[in-house]
């Protein structure tokens, strides 16, 4: 088999750039290792960026997302038991919008299968082969167990943290930068209408804690907890308890219902650079990982692939390589600022072992600051709603 | 002798308090350690916030520094080998002004003295008494070898972080918050022009430089240095040299001259919490020390004695004790502001001893965005010029 642009995984990132590639008459092939079932139901990120939400629309994919998505125009920080509303719109005047990773999945996956483009599921021992030649290829075994192999000019790793993309042999010396946090995140997802209309970012002297929603009868809430934190050790009755505790507040009352989901996620910093190997080019989590606190995560990966599809476009279109080689660079500079405001956030919000006494005072001060100042809110409100592709 | 309110140290905290005490017609006596010579010519911070300014004005002790102070509307940031402006004045409508710590303790003996106040330097072993009764005092030797005992109702605790007054015994627990940071900073003072016409804050892979001046003769430049760093071991050749380096940018030249102060302070944050131990009310360093990035330490100071000299006017005036009661919360949160402010400048800016890449480029991102945005610039520029009193 032959195409373009060879892209490997059908998340968010692989199946955009599929899409922005095809609005511009380039043809590519999409192999992912799970089945289509799967990554329709695989709940991940929840809070689109502006910006992503304005790239969905002109690609002609958000018809969905429009009905069904919830527009947020502020969230809470709750803290000394009160919530101090940072007023997204009123302060950037734009928005955010809630809608599931796996919603944006199924429309891409809808909207590429009724153009009749190829996605190949269930595609195992998938690996991509001479990245630094000018004919790579990816050599995969199909569902039916037949090894395949895959000729392209491009190849574009949107497989994630796990995959394969990113291990890629390369006589290119890459560097990738880690940070890990000292505490993870209990995520559960409840069959219960959310107790309030906005996502509430909780300091708590406990750990912080997230009220988040993902339908108007689905919530998901987080819980800070120690990084060697076993699942098995919370029943739904401790996690509804331990919510309660931490996301008290005068006025507001938990709504509980039935878990549906639960999980525990470490909290980490990815970043490889270059985002590319020789024709290799790394888009999303299979080039860097937030953690969530910033909500940054998918949008990273739909802001790599625009960068992606326009380079493709002048390289294929005009044979110009600029774009493509500053396809690197211009990634990085978002992703950084995404890696310094999540970590922002999550230094502001949760407790640190050990912090002293002095450190927890900063964090509430800045807090504080960050409720009362103008300046300050709007910076939070600017990086949260997703500051402007260019 | 017998006063209202015996005030310990006759640096600005002190000095000031006795000014505004005495415009409310409260009658006070500054004891002060050294000479008048000593504290006129000892040379500490140099930028002056907005409201210290508008402060000093009000109080009438501000001909001079109307006159000689040298108002600034903008600093830089410099990175990647170029200045990035911060427009203090355009962003918020206010600036700082550069006017040296001793030249404000000059003007407040001058009107102090002029008024016919008593201040009394060279008191040797001050100590503060009974300071949990109504009936404090004050014991010190005077500069001619005699025992002297001050009556007062209130005492006020302006000598700073090596003073007696921090260390008052009292049976209330106070806390003390301290923070080392792992630098220190390499100060000179030299005979030579100001390079540039604005503050200068650099961050350099180096380490951390700072451009300051005092007068258009006078420049005052600061290097990050470990903090067990020798002033022996710093030649002033080896300090221009390391300066050059540092605040190296395109266009710029440094200006050199004879070095006629060098030194070397380590940098720390310490909170005392609660400022007061019945009586005895701390202001200024010795309840608080601040890392000198932000410039807040002498600015505190004055906004300390502002609240105690309306708390005392109330107190002395109608009997209330409301404000007093409120002194220390109401100070405490402009001093963890500043804690954080500081902190935050500083590790924005300096290189830390074992920061890996990933800290490093964080560092970049957030150094680039301050610059960039309008929001994180007039957050920075809110801060640095002073958070109004109310």
């Amino acid at each position: 088999m032959r195409t373009r642009v060879g892209i490997i995984g059908a998340g968010p990132a692989g199946l955009a750039l599929a899409h922005l590639l095809r609005l511009r008459g380039i043809d590519s092939v999409v192999l992912e290792a799970r089945s289509r079932e799967y990554v329709e139901r695989r709940v991940r990120a929840g809070v689109l960026e502006h910006p992503t939400v304005e790239l969905l629309r002109e690609a002609g994919v958000a018809d969905r997302l429009d009905r069904e998505g919830m527009p947020h125009h502020g969230l809470s920080l709750r803290f000394d038991g009160a919530d101090h509303r940072i007023a997204l719109t009123d302060l950037t005047g734009r928005s955010i919008t809630v809608y599931g990773q796996q919603e944006v999945v199924k429309d891409l996956i809808a909207a590429r299968l009724e153009a009749g483009e190829p996605i190949v599921f269930e595609a195992s021992d998938v690996r991509p082969h001479d990245v630094e030649t000018d004919r790579p290829y990816i050599t995969y075994v199909d569902a039916d167990g037949t090894p395949q192999r895959l000729d392209c000019e491009v190849i574009a790793g949107c497989d994630g943290s796990h995959g394969v993309s990113h291990t890629a042999p390369s006589t290119v010396p890459s560097t990738r930068h880690e940070h890990d946090y000292p505490f993870a995140w209990l995520g559960v997802l409840a069959k219960a209408p959310p107790s309030h209309s906005e996502l509430i970012y909780t300091h708590h002297e406990r750990g912080f804690a997230l009220h988040s929603m993902r339908t108007p009868e689905i919530t998901r809430l987080y819980l800070q907890v120690p990084p060697e934190e076993r699942i098995e050790d919370w029943s739904d009755d401790r996690i509804w308890d331990e919510l309660g505790r931490r996301l008290t507040a005068d006025g507001f009352t938990l709504t509980t219902g039935p878990i549906m989901e639960k999980g525990i996620t470490t909290m980490r910093s990815v970043v490889t650079e270059p985002m590319r190997h020789g024709r290799l080019f790394l888009a999303g989590d299979a080039a860097h990982i937030v953690p969530p606190t910033g909500a940054k995560g998918m949008n990273l990966a739909i802001h790599d692939v625009w960068v992606l599809a326009e380079a493709l476009g002048r390289y294929f279109g005009e044979g110009r390589t600029d774009l493509l080689d500053g396809y690197s660079d211009t990634c990085l500079r978002r992703v950084w600022r995404a890696q310094h405001f999540s970590w922002w956030m999550t230094s502001m919000l949760h407790q640190a072992p050990g912090a002293d006494d002095f450190q927890r005072r900063l964090q509430l001060s800045q807090l504080r600051y960050t409720a009362s100042s103008t300046a300050a809110a709007t910076s939070l409100a600017e990086n949260y709603v997703g500051l402007p592709y260019r």
